[in-house]
């Protein structure tokens, strides 16, 4: 709040000082996508947490926009970021498998080469691209970030806890030890965890000084706070919530030393920042894992807990500050937003999910959607219609429970009853009615994709 | 954040221009408090609910402190209530009872003449004083606000569903028409409660008005969100939460001209204005109770979400905008506090559990206690050292389960594991030990009072 004020202090005073990189780049604004692993709806200070201490993001909440209703397009790390980077279902890129839900370190597959990520739209206008942190969308070297659209990449290909070092299902499966890679290369075997956070923040940095004078798109998905959780010196020991809060604070101080360095450059009117998660808490991880706050169950499934998530857009001067929305918005809107801000169309060939969300961040509209699909691998467990939710099926926890079908479907009033408590199916057939008509009319149209994550040579 | 952008820059540009009223009576600041009635720990938008829109407390806590782990003295109406008044633990008070926890309109009794309430203390020090709201501690003439060191009164002298108009069990109890008092006088039976909010916020930007040259102390303790839920046409419909969210927006609103009242006079720099709730939601309403957000249960028990609160400290100049507060605190210590600021000595007769706030809000210190109890009627079912939480008796909903007593105590890390899901205690026998000092330490020095709860005449 204090530095908004005092820019603004200052704008009045000086009204003809103006920098010169907002009127020559004006019409391709940068992107930057910060996001972070498994961190729950509840875990930002913002979101009310109570003992984790989250001053960066909960002020980049206060001079942009907080959104209370964001979901994820799956409730696990590979299909989630295959939405982010495609604006589609993961569902239409083969991105899904029932069983083996994200890619292990045996999988030969990855993100199709057909599909066109952000990165790669982004790059037919002139951009600068940089994919810094854990990418899990394929390791085999077709798959890495360079080969899909990234002009450089820094971080580990897949989950950190696909270590034998660290983890004994890793070590069972016989994984490799956990690379950390630059560009298609393997730098280090089992680098130091604790330092992982720091480096991408200094990558990040680094490739923003760089590309200050044209316009960039920095995709920073870090590697935490999934566990094994690691924090730096700097930050282990401190939280009063214990290690998952120290590397949730360190997340925080990263996002703080972003913003500071678009500040500082300059760049900060011209550059569209969205910090979000890539599903929700591993609550089975217990401690180790976030909260999803007032939000039923967590991670892996299609509760909300599991897939509606904190986001926060900042872009001052184009994002009126303090504004607080419930509209509805998904991971693929940034996708159909960035290339929207970009002036590049959506393709032609293909359904992208993504709407574009700039009407709302200019404040020239309040709703831009109003259906969200809730996919579990390749099947369709749920979907949203303004504030109603109807479950086909129900499964309570990661990967261990048995999924519980609903026929007729369950139904809930989000807005209502945001922990899902009250089924009141029985009273608005109206509303499953309508739902279903949605529903059909979402799968006449759909096409699935054949899965990339089968891994016959793992089983 | 604006119009603190706007003081900042008026107060730069004009340093000679401060407002009379903050040099005369800056030895004698006004306090003024907000109370809800069972509002949850997740209902506002600035602790994280997704749908209830409270810009005017989420500036509030922008422009001031929030506090995250703040408690009240119990976890229902009247010996909460009790507790804030007196800045005593209710059982010193008597405002306790295992059975009958609250008042009843049948009910005799009240808070004893003998506590000194917040009130008759501030009164010692010239300060007008006004209770605006629902009272419930005890209606019969002598209990009344206007005996227990209040200038003035207007409201309902307990909860508005004690009404045979509206509830049956109020009906089938014989209670009189729902009376709405001004002083000790019945102006109204069966009040519209859609307009209670409004009348109260109105009566409470009079006060002010008609006290601005002198010091004041205003409780506004609210009748809402506690069911039966009313709010007036402005807000009913409004709300994407619904009804609850209708009435929740609608004090949202009161506050908001409450504090823009305080402004407009030049008081807000002279004026301590403190917004909490007496319990947390009432959970066996459903719909029409609100949401303890991350944490465990709500109104009525001994688990977080029972007595741990919304609550934001507002006072420009003196508390630093935006801070984010961890520090226990309690309703008790705002008695404490209250006194500190008139430069009123606590009583030497008695035992007072608040403690001043003061250096907290100063910034000069980052705890000021460390130990909080947790009493159900008059039996200690919990207690909270720093971190820690030992429950002795766990009791999950309201009124109509059974308690379950714990031996070895159950023990929770509060700050670790907010929502009270994983017990420790055979991990931490020191802790579990240490606490049991504490206890006894608190047991030996315990003198309690007679229940003024009883109400033979109804039984």
């Amino acid at each position: 709040m204090r530095p908004f004020s005092i820019v603004l202090f200052i704008s009045l005073l000086l009204p003809g000082c103006t920098s010169p990189s907002v009127s020559s780049r004006g019409d391709r604004p940068n992107v930057v996508i910060l996001f972070a692993d498994d961190l729950g709806y509840g875990d930002l200070g913002v979101y009310g947490h109570p003992t984790i201490r989250t001053p960066n993001l909960d002020r980049m909440a206060a001079e942009g926009m907080k959104f209370t209703q964001f979901y994820v397009g799956a409730s696990v790390c590979t299909p989630s970021r295959a939405a982010l980077l495609t604006g589609r279902l993961p569902i239409r890129s083969g991105m899904v498998n029932d069983r083996f839900r994200v890619i292990f370190p045996p999988s030969e597959g990855g993100l199709p080469e057909s599909e066109i990520t952000l990165a790669e739209a982004l790059k037919t206008k002139g951009y600068a691209t940089a994919c810094i942190g854990k990418w899990h969308l394929g390791h085999q070297p077709r798959f890495l970030p360079t080969n899909q659209g990234f002009d450089q990449y820094f971080g580990l290909p897949y989950s950190n806890d696909m270590s034998p070092a660290l983890t004994p299902g890793s070590a069972n499966r016989g994984d490799p030890p956990l690379p950390l890679l630059r560009g298609t290369e393997i730098i280090e075997e089992e680098p130091d965890q604790r330092t992982l956070t720091r480096r991408y923040t200094e990558e990040a940095i680094q490739f923003i000084r760089d590309n200050k004078d044209r316009p960039f798109f920095l995709y920073l998905p870090h590697t935490f706070p999934h566990v094994p959780l690691f924090a730096s010196d700097a930050f282990e020991g401190k939280s009063p919530r214990g290690l998952y809060g120290d590397v949730v604070e360190e997340l925080d101080w990263s996002t703080g030393q972003i913003l500071a360095t678009l500040r500082d450059l300059g760049l900060d009117e011209n550059t569209f920042v969205f910090f979000t998660s890539d599903n929700g808490p591993w609550l089975t991880e217990k401690l180790e894992g976030g909260s999803a706050g007032l939000l039923k169950d967590g991670k892996g499934t299609t509760w909300e807990g599991g897939m509606r998530v904190p986001a926060i857009a900042w872009w001052p001067d184009t994002i009126a500050p303090g504004k607080v929305t419930d509209a509805l918005a998904t991971t693929m809107d940034l996708y159909a937003t960035a290339l929207a801000l970009a002036g590049i169309a959506l393709p032609d060939d293909r359904v992208v999910d993504g709407v574009d969300l700039t009407p709302l961040l200019r404040g020239e509209s309040e709703q831009v959607r109003d259906v969200v699909f809730y996919y579990r691998g390749t099947r369709l467990f749920a979907v949203r219609k303004g504030p109603w939710k109807m479950h086909f099926i129900t499964q309570s926890a990661y990967v261990r429970d048995e999924p519980v079908p609903h026929d007729p479907p369950a139904l809930y009033h989000l807005e209502h009853d945001p922990s899902e408590r009250f089924n009141v199916a029985a009273d608005h057939p109206d509303v499953i009615a309508d739902i279903m008509q949605e529903v059909e009319r979402h799968r006449a149209a759909l096409k699935p994709a054949p899965s990339q994550l089968e891994i016959p040579a793992w089983e």
